[in-house]
């Protein structure tokens, strides 16, 4: 398949690198910063542009992924490329029928994944979520995902809404848990280094119990007295006090609403 | 080192197998339950008790893990079994202090884990913290703490409290964002399976970046739809939604003190 790109933010990047090296012909990269086009496409040696008439017409499939709000505008102009050709975008929360009014065929590939600049991604530990406005569509599109990972699943744009608000709080809020605990350690000479080995185990845990089985701690054993003098710890950051005191209630509830 | 454990819970039943497989000799298990105290005993091979009278007066050490409210009742009863050894209990949020009238020689051994009783733990991979009375006391400990993991660091008590704090957001509020996560999924006939890999990452992500420096997300981007569309799916939930509100508000404020 002859695939051109449209993005070359993060997601971009790492899914161009990762299909580049699975063999996947990619025939242009297209970027509106000059400079990012121009890294991605000598990264991998294919040509750039940023200019979306000269996208190139020859292209099987033409991946958008750009932020959600660049979207609405793009899709227009990406879509004359070549009328035969196959669409998708990578977004959770954007559903498949943006695509309706501009393309005949046309889908989604969502790599649910936390993808950083600094950082290389595995792909063969990236879940992928696939979507397609014809079947014949969908299985071509199953089968690209699987030559980068053997994560693959078909989900409606309704569960893949979904997907992503779970995803946000497995993994954006779970960092950011543990980005308060590094700030309390940091102000009290504690290295965050130590914290690693309860992080990994907290993570390896839900590998084989459910996360409800898993849950430990003062709001899990209902220890009301713990619990006070971490709030009275908190005094001086309400804002951490008062995020304390909602999750463990959250908590509490989740463990008497257990069969 | 002779060792009496005070304790059958989760975390004396995993120190105690830990020690006992470290070559150190348990000499006798306390439980007021007498069948918790037989069941460790057991697995041992060592004798039990369920009567602080009759904790055995040889030994060298007095580990007391119980939980943190029967410690004010228990700890002047084991103080008698023999007033020349070394006691010490695994509290986190317990000052070491709480020994000081009943005892001369005093410390804490705090494993900073979470343990379930459906799940072995690798001990190299906990941390421990020490503290003790006397310099001497708190060699020892240290070296005894060695023999289970290489991750042993000295704190005080202030700073174990803080330790603890720490834990519970990074450990036990982490698996409640796993567990949100889970509800939402299975309400949408979507395998929590699926997430694992983006779990692991995003614990793996913060043994290379600072946590903030790991953040992504609509809320680190400052995304506003994507925000406000995740906030109504949430509307059933009020609980939910509030909570994904007070923690992207947090993560905002995070990212906009960063230098």
């Amino acid at each position: 398949m002859n695939i051109v790109m449209i993005g070359a933010g993060n997601v971009a990047t790492h899914l161009t690198q990762a299909l580049h090296q699975a063999g996947e012909h990619i025939l242009q990269v297209y970027s509106r910063t000059e400079q990012s086009a121009a890294a991605l496409a000598q990264a991998i040696g294919c040509p750039y542009t940023c200019c979306t008439e000269e996208l190139d017409p020859r292209g099987d499939l033409y991946i958008v992924s750009v932020k959600d709000d660049a979207l609405p505008h793009l899709l227009p102009e990406v879509a004359q490329a070549n009328p035969e050709a196959l669409f998708v975008h990578t977004a959770g929360s954007v559903p498949m029928n943006i695509w309706e009014t501009h393309v005949r065929r046309y889908g989604v590939i969502y790599p649910m994944q936390t993808f950083s600049k600094q950082r290389d991604i595995d792909f063969r530990e990236v879940s992928f979520f696939i979507e397609a406005s014809a079947q014949a569509d969908e299985v071509q599109l199953m089968q690209l995902a699987r030559r980068l990972s053997p994560k693959v699943y078909r989900a409606t744009s309704e569960q893949r809404k979904y997907l992503h608000i779970a995803a946000v709080f497995a993994c954006n809020f779970a960092n950011h848990m543990y980005a308060i605990s590094s700030r309390l350690l940091t102000e009290h000479g504690l290295p965050f280094d130590a914290m690693l080995p309860l992080i990994d185990e907290t993570a390896r845990k839900v590998h084989r119990l459910p996360p409800s089985e898993a849950q430990t701690g003062p709001a899990q054993r209902n220890d009301v007295s713990i619990m006070a003098s971490h709030l009275q710890m908190l005094e001086d950051t309400p804002q951490l006090q008062e995020l304390y005191k909602k999750i463990s209630k959250n908590i509490h509830q989740y463990n008497t609403e257990l069969p």
